[in-house]
């Protein structure tokens, strides 16, 4: 059960307490009273982890060598069944003028009809290299994913450079092979061909006239970003034995799951933000666990993680409050099961991002080692009996809880 | 000083303490409060640790490279002296019938005479292989070691597969080589021949004639199993400027001490059991420590863990109170000397086999930072100056506090 940002520093609008502290958590004190208790550098210490690469390496994968760039894994977040040899690239629509020089990085934030707009742009092939299959699929809002397989005897790279100007006011940046392969010249041609291409088969689209007609930023040309060569990974049941599932609400998470070879359960109402329906949530967890199909959950709330980019401690608060009343209240009756409770990486209010700040985690369940620790938050978690450990750390200690893993000697 | 399998988990029959908790340890405890405490993990958090692979590594040497399989540790610890390249298993003498179907796996569990069969192997030459010398060496019971040593030009391989049926009613399985190299595919065809030829040079043994005679099952044929390549070793001695030695109760304990180059010394009375002689163990300790020939012992109490595969809680709180008042007690006395107390991983009454919860560790001497700590539990030591540690740590910080160490850079 990871509450996504839930780590933060001292804050003074909360005296000096951070938004866990200051919050009104019985229940999530209850677990902690209940469990064993410590915090937990999700890589390692000082690093900052993303919520993919801390979500791989809680999982038991090492994040430098499955974690090639975002790319794959918002592909497979979006629902694309990447293979390992792909190259996959976040993508933005955005508005060109007649020569290329992009005006708007982000459409006029279209919301609908990038559907259609993909529907045409997925007939896209690229002469002189029709054996590289081109997909593309809408994420959400003016986001996209793109991903190049490789159907000959030529792969593909990913050591190429990005097509994002990052700033109005220019054109696509050309794309350019990062080492002396034919994989990665070629990966960054056709990508330059993509790009162009994309512009002419899109800038006449319906969906872009209508925006036209009502004086909205077309979305008349594809920037790839982020390129990732989908990396080989062992599915997390056969790593551990196990029947997994995931309950998340973020595409990021999802495709991380699915890459894992993971169970997806989406849930109604799931927005990541803090205006999340948390009942479903809870609702979705408890049926399942009762059900018994699955012997892991990986469990991902998001909000906390928005809360904490808009610097708004209140918030952040507030929901930590309200994830512990619908959601928490209902996992500490679950008999028979582990409970691992902890977040993926600090959000602090003051940093607005991400930082290396390890986060409390609670291991709850039979027969665990349950210490002195009475209340969950950064500055109790430490005193607890797991001390400090990292999130690779996490599967191999709850496989040996659950009897699941093997005596490595005699 | 290791007490084998001391770790432990809550116990409802002893009112939610661990059989050390609950023990009456004042020796121990003393230590505890005038040294400095923490938790190991010998491997690392969430690995299940053998006695052998968690010893490997509190010596200092990594287990995932030395510890190629149980057979070099076996063969070392009867007293063979194996040499880097040799390629040991651990063998059974079976009961095959006239087809070479195995009727008993343990040979009627025969406890005498052993020595004498194999004297007789200890003659076989494999026609071809004249290259190759073949060396057995008795166990305890139905136990024994084959080693084999090539002294030409070409090599010999541990990746092969086991002889060993696992089930009775069957034949030896065929022994296949598991990697496409000339030294792989060798090792696999003299195996297979050594089992045959076993039968043919034992089965009228006279020690088995005797058996038959008297309704017992011969032991007629040689089944080998978890084959190891010997690895190369620093000896430790070398590895941190030392002299020395183990006091240990098994075989495997002793065989790690040979390996890494160790001197033994063994003790008269001492089982490996709940039944030894504590006594003889700790005289053993205090007068070799006075003697002053030594200054690293790695000791080994192995009774505690033997209680643990039992599930006999009752058993090991009261071994551990023994071990307290017997040997705790008199090295509490030693004067400059660094002593640490603490084992190779936890055996839990409920489990009755290893887990990896981590286990306590106590650090006493001249110059240690003493903490708060003032009991010797699991419960308690995770809040001591240690913090978490590994067993890979180990030498290298008392190494440190001996001031036997030379700093990294300037």
């Amino acid at each position: 059960m990871i509450i996504d940002g839930l780590g933060d520093r001292p804050l003074k609008e909360l005296n000096n307490l951070t938004p866990l502290q200051a919050a009104k958590t019985p229940n999530m004190d209850e677990m902690a009273k209940k469990g064993i208790n410590g915090i937990m550098d999700s890589i390692k210490p000082g690093i900052i982890p993303g919520s993919d690469t801390a979500h791989i390496s809680i999982l038991g994968y090492d994040p430098y060598i499955v974690y090639t760039g975002r790319g794959p894994f918002e592909a497979s977040g979006v629902g694309l069944d990447v293979i390992p040899g792909d190259i996959a690239f976040r993508c933005n629509f955005s508005t060109a003028d007649e020569n290329k020089i992009i005006t708007d990085r982000r459409a006029g934030r279209i919301r609908d009809g990038t559907k259609e707009i993909i529907g045409s742009l997925n007939e896209m092939v690229i002469e002189g290299y029709e054996d590289v299959e081109i997909i593309f699929k809408e994420s959400t809002g003016h986001r996209a994913v793109l991903v190049l397989r490789a159907t000959g005897d030529v792969g593909l790279s990913d050591v190429i450079s990005d097509a994002d100007p990052k700033k109005e006011g220019k054109s696509p940046k050309k794309v350019v092979a990062l080492e002396n392969t034919s994989q990665s010249k070629r990966t960054a041609d056709i990508l330059n061909k993509v790009v162009d291409k994309s512009y002419e088969m899109i800038k006449d689209h319906p969906v872009n006239q209508e925006r036209e007609n009502a004086n909205e930023a077309p979305a008349n040309i594809i920037i790839p970003r982020g390129a990732g060569a989908v990396p080989e990974v062992e599915p997390l049941n056969d790593k551990y034995n196990l029947k997994s599932v995931c309950i998340a609400e973020t595409g990021l998470i999802m495709g991380i799951a699915r890459f894992a070879g993971m169970d997806i359960i989406e849930v109604e109402g799931a927005t990541g933000g803090t205006d999340t329906n948390l009942d479903n949530i809870a609702k979705a967890i408890v049926e399942n666990v009762e059900n018994d199909e699955y012997d892991f959950f990986l469990i991902n709330i998001d909000g906390a993680d928005e809360a904490g980019h808009d610097g708004n401690g209140q918030e952040k608060l507030k929901f930590i409050e309200k994830i512990d009343e619908l959601v928490i209240s209902k996992l500490l009756d679950l008999e028979d099961c582990y409970i691992i409770l902890t977040a993926d990486h600090s959000t602090p209010i003051s940093v607005m991002d991400h930082t290396a700040d390890p986060v409390p985690i609670i291991i709850k369940g039979p027969e665990v080692r349950v210490d002195d620790v009475s209340k969950f938050s950064e500055l109790e978690a430490y005193k607890g009996g797991l001390c400090r450990i990292r999130g690779s750390d996490v599967m191999d200690i709850l496989m040996d809880l659950m009897n699941n893993s093997t005596k490595f000697g005699a």
